[in-house]
């Protein structure tokens, strides 16, 4: 997740913030790397003030029995992770694979 | 597998069977999963009456020594299945990898 | 890797070089494997004369303390791969995760 993260700043630094828009959408078990006590919060924070976007899969989060209120406060969440990647490339998104 | 079966099950139940065509394909070895005695049978009858259609790489059969005729019935053939998606992708759909 | 390339050159042969261009972007330290003594060399001339492009990441190289000369000839550098693969989606180019 700390390379993920990395890659996304390095691709921010590389076009440049106004140039590219980046959604981070996460399902699965790697939510749990997301709690309230997560070592990412500094990298995120950066992030975030770069306009990347982050998002969370409702699903996963269900079944790894983790509670909305539980993620870091970066999150958006959508109803399915996957569907979420399907209609952005439907709007044209491009798509990389961590 | 049983995992990327599950998020496709998850995807048809988010957006509706109508509303999303799929069609996981399958190269490599991870073929082998998918003979007669597999397991995945009763998730693959699922997603098959929910219109996921499943394509199983020639190439790949060929290099796995595994004759056609062992596959399970769900799957169509296709030539390459890296050639497919690509193909899939030039006709606007969209790319997940699992 | 040695699976990557080989998926890319059964690509070529299964779509025909004359009717499909491909990209390797490579980034991380994946770019060790393509250093002056790499095993691959075989295979990325034969991929090369049919049409193959090799892309390696600047920044990946430089994190990797290794020095562009030291790459095999074969590869251009772009200087960040993830843009690189942004860029060609943007371009109508389909995306292939290994």
């Amino acid at each position: 997740m700390q390379l993920t993260l990395a890659n996304i700043r390095n691709v921010v630094e590389d076009l440049g913030p106004t140039n590219v828009e980046i959604e981070l959408v996460i399902n699965g078990l790697a939510l749990r790397a997301f709690q309230d006590d997560s070592s990412h919060v500094p990298l995120l924070d950066d992030l975030k003030g770069k306009g990347v976007t982050f998002k969370a899969c409702r699903r996963s989060l269900k079944k790894c029995d983790l509670d909305e209120s539980k993620l870091l406060s970066h999150f958006k969440f959508v109803s399915s992770g996957v569907s979420e990647l399907i209609k952005k490339q439907n709007e044209g998104w491009a798509y990389i694979h961590p």
